[in-house]
Parts: structure tokens; sequence; C-alpha cells
């Protein structure tokens, strides 16, 4: 994916001096730029190159989760303002047509149901003509689930500028600054509108991913190394108390209305009522479609899309979690007698 | 919006006589039909017709909500029986040229933002060329603004079978023998599987809404007296513990991936994270594109979509609020310089 745009004005590679993993308003910035200026930003993956194409679920034994997430940057631009927004048009994404998603759930309890899904995984993806392909990817243990594409909508999972709040701030949790956001449509062509809260906005970029439902409920999403490209400027007459931002999609893989199977969650918690949409949703996967439920916990996070159909019906809130059936090859897609 | 289906075999007029608010598994159901048959049903407003075209919010103060939501049945369906599923395939949706949204907060203080929005509101739409105009209708005494159209994609915003509990239960929050769902995407052409709690499934249905935003924030959608035609078949080899459906959309006005403009929550409790979304979507209707605050509030629920777009980020999600420019006429569509 890219969007026109004439010149890119500075290249930033990942080194382990332009790279950093938390947030910091006392980060020396790699570079000064203008407002305005186009900069292409090389990217690790999230965990800072731990995970390769040929890694299994016994390399996550060994996993650094303190590098987690590898950010190139910050990068100060000039004359921004506390105050002022910083408007990071997304141009280009580049990937290595390669990713992975994985499962952690740690002593933290990450993801959606880790009482559910207590044991790493991984699934490394191989991407062609577009799509993720979900089949094993060298060394994954999964069982092989030939034809089901995901497509490939890249975009930066964290994008962020530095906090008002002194000293190290986690990049896991996103901020009134923008951060580790995972809003899937922000993709080339979009625009993200981020508050600055210090001088010089301190911008860093990184988590890179090429597909995400809507919640990435496993924890990860189709987690890749890439480089991005941003045109930064400052916007002193805007002023946020948060992240606004325009897209284009994608609403759907395919980029259009297609079919959907839809699970629910009802109750009077978001929260709950999207673990009951999710769980009936990796039933689902399982019990009709004849995935493993990791791989189904996988390709939901990748994959499918949580709304809140209503959040007004009190006490009860209606979310949904919807699968598209295009990722399916077409005999594998659900139909019934109508 | 209709789907191509031979026969209908049974048509149910909206009398007080076929009519009923409250879910109640003694109601003595008002006609029994066979599996597989199919149905027309002639739906009032979730008001039970007490707004009119010509409504205006003088009219509100005198609302019996106690009406709210007037649905047509229950239907018995030979031979369900509790553990079953009634598979119900939307066939066909016919509005009668006008709809509503309501502002309604009242003692309960209804709504998302009910400390923002602590007034009753009414907005008339008119539908022409598939769309809801969003112009003074009649009375509305809500400042006109030419030329925002809601594409019309009508669904059943209740429907559901009786709960297995006796009594009386209220219609507005749904449950896991569905209700008030109010999931937008059960246009014509959608299925919606639900468990049976009851002998006899005893379903009804109606709260038909002409369009809605995915959150429905300000309590009502594009409310609308409608008919819909539906098929009603007993699938006693499945097995659900809440609802589930299949669907083509509508997941953007247009069918297709189109322009939005999206506003962010960010916090550790989703669903202050939806108002914050909100609040900023409000903000954003009123100080860039002209709309009373009211009338934001109410575009809000009839088209703005609430998405979860990671709820594993600990401790903060982040829930956005999308409006879809297409709703603007050209001239009035967001651009910036890019």
């Amino acid at each position: 994916m890219s969007i026109e745009h004439n010149t890119v004005d500075h290249r930033v590679s990942a080194t382990d001096d332009t790279v950093h993993n938390r947030w910091n308003n006392a980060l020396e910035p790699i570079r000064t730029i203008e407002s305005g200026d186009v900069v292409e930003f090389e990217c690790r993956d999230a965990t800072n190159g731990q995970i390769e194409p040929d890694s299994t679920v016994a390399d996550l034994a060994d996993l650094d989760v303190e590098q987690v997430h590898t950010l190139t940057g910050p990068l100060a631009v000039e004359g921004a303002q506390p105050g002022d927004v910083l408007q990071v048009d997304v141009l280009e994404l580049e990937h290595q047509g390669w990713g992975y998603t994985l499962v952690l759930p740690g002593e933290a309890g990450l993801g959606l149901l880790p009482e559910e899904f207590p044991e790493p995984a991984i699934h490394v993806w191989e991407f062609e003509d577009g799509a993720a392909q979900f089949v094993d990817g060298g060394a994954s243990e999964m069982q092989r689930e030939d034809g089901i594409e995901v497509p490939i909508h890249p975009f930066p999972g964290t994008v962020g500028v530095a906090p008002a709040e002194e000293g190290d701030h986690d990049t896991q949790p996103p901020r009134s600054v923008g951060g580790n956001l995972d809003i899937k449509q922000l993709t080339a062509g979009s625009t993200l509108y981020l508050p600055v809260a210090v001088e010089d906005a301190l911008f860093s970029i990184g988590d890179c991913h090429a597909a995400q439902g809507d919640g990435e409920v496993c924890i990860s999403a189709i987690e890749a190394p890439m480089s991005v490209t941003c045109r930064l400027s400052v916007r002193s007459e805007m002023d946020l108390e948060r992240p606004q931002f325009e897209t284009g999609g994608p609403f759907t893989p395919t980029g259009r209305d297609e079919p959907a199977f839809g699970t629910t969650g009802v109750g009077d918690d978001l929260h709950e009522a999207a673990r009951d949409a999710v769980r009936g949703m990796v039933d689902h996967l399982h019990d009709e479609r004849g995935l493993a439920r990791e791989q189904a916990y996988i390709l939901c996070s990748a994959a499918v899309d949580l709304k809140i159909n209503q959040i007004v019906n009190a006490p009860n809130w209606t979310v949904s979690a919807y699968l598209p059936e295009s990722i399916f090859p077409e005999e594998r897609r659900r139909s019934h007698d109508r």
C-alpha cells in the first residue's frame, strides 16, 4: 500500500541507537526534522527481532518481553509545542514477506481469554499476493489449514508522541498521546492527529501489523517488520484531548460488504460481553470449521472484528464478533438452505 | 430491501390483540405456524404509534414509555423445544417513508451521555431515494441541515423468543434468547439463530430501524413502523448459548470502503472509552461541521459506528467512533492538505 508522495526527506534505519521500548520525554531525539517533512522509518517487529520466520513455540520460552515494543525514534519535530497537534499522514508501508501471531498470556494473563488459553503459541504467516496465508510457516507447530487467507492491510500498531509525565512509561497501554492504539484502519492514506504534550513532540513509531481484527483479542496481530513512510506536520491551530484520525478503511477484508458470520455477547459489562462473543467465535471455528482452538483464537485476533452493536439498552449491552467468510476458500464458506 | 421468496404463508396485522410490550412465556400465542413457514409481520414503531411525522418535542412530555417496545407476536412455532434453535431468515422489510430519532434520557438516564443531554429531543426523518434526509420533518424543532443523507438499511431492532423465566420481562435489555439486540446488520438477506427456551419458541419481532450506528448511542435509531417478512425454522440439531447470525452488512453506508473520520476513547473501562469517543464525535460535529450538539448526538446514534480497536493492551483499551463522510454532501466532506 502506498500513497503518492514526492520525496522522502529523511530515512531512519532501525539500529540499537535509533530504537527504544519505553515512552520517556527525556529520551534524546535521534534527529530533528521540520514540520511537513516526509520520513521513512525502518521498524523492527514488536519483539526487536527475537522472532524469525522459523521460530517455534519452544523459542517463546526464551523471549525477552522487556524488549516489547521496539519503536523507532524519537524524532524531534521543530516548533511543536505542548497543546499543538501533530498530524501524521501515513503514506506507505512495506513488509518483508512474512509475519507472525503470538499467544503469550504470561504472568500478567495477557489476551482476552487467558484462562482458556494459558499456554504460549505462535503462528507464522507467509505473505503472498496481498494476503497472509494461514499455513505452517517453517516451524509453526500448528496444524496445516490450507486455503485460509487474510488480506494484508498494513498499519503501524504503535504510533505516538512522548507523554508529559516524566520517567519511563510502558509501551503496552495506549494513552491520550497515542502509542499502542492498534487502530487497524490507520493504513496508507490515513491521517492520525496526536495531541502534543512536550516540546518538539518526540514522535516514535513501530509495532507494525500486516492485518488485525478489531479487538486484537489474542494479544498480537499479524506482527511484521516493516518500513513506514509518514509526513509529520505541526498543526498549532488544532486542539485535541486524544487522538483522532481520517481513514478509508479497511472496514472488511475485501473492501466491500461481504458475508460474515457473527457471534454475540449480551450483558451488563462490555468486557465480559466481548469475551462471550469471542468465546462463541472460537467454539464456532473449532466445532464448525475444523480449526484447533488455538488456531481459532489466533485467527480471531488476525481477522475477526468486534463491534459494539448497542450500548444503551440498559442493563444489557450487545457486543458482536464478525468473521468474514471471504478469508475461507469458497467451498469452506458457511451457507445454509434458504 | 428484499430477498426473493416464493410465498408468504401468514400475514399478521398489528392490532391491539397481536402486539405486546413485555416478554412473558405465559402470553397466549396469536397463531401457531409450522417450521419453515414465511410470515409477514406488520410492526408498529417502538412507541406503539405515539410518535407521528408531525410530532414535536412538546409531545414527548406525554409519551407513555410503558408502551415501549411494541412487538408483534408471539407466534408459536410447532415442534420447537427448549434447547433447539430458531432460525430466522430476514427476507424483506418495508417502511412507510418516514422515521424518527428520540433523545429520551428520562429518570433512568437513558442513552450513553445523559449528563450532557438531559433534555428530550426528537428528529423526524423523511425517506427518499433510499436515504433518510436530515431535514426538518414537519414540526421537528431542530435547525435545518440540508444535504446530510443516511442511507437506509432496514432491520428489526428487537427480535427474540420467550425467556425460560416466568413473569414479565422488560423489553429494553436484550437477553440470551435475543430481544432488543439492535444488531444493525440484521438486514434483509441475514439470518439470526436464537436459542429456544420454551415450548413452541414464542417468537416476537418489532422495533424496526431504518438505519443505526453501531452503538445506537442516543437511545434510539431511525425508528420506523415497518412490515417484516421472515422465514422461521426449527433447527433441532443446533445448540446455542446465545444468538448468532449471518449477514452481508452493511459495514459502511455505501457498502464499500469509504472515507471516515474517527475519534478515540482510551482507558481501562470500555464503557468510559466509548463515552469519550462519542463525546469527541459530538464536539467534532458541532465545532467542525456546524451541527447543534443535540443534532450531533442524534446523528451519532443514526450513523456513527463504535468499534473496539483493541481490548488487550492492558490497562488501556481503545474504542473508536467512525463517522462516514459519505452522509455529507461532497462540499461538506472533510479533507486536508496532503
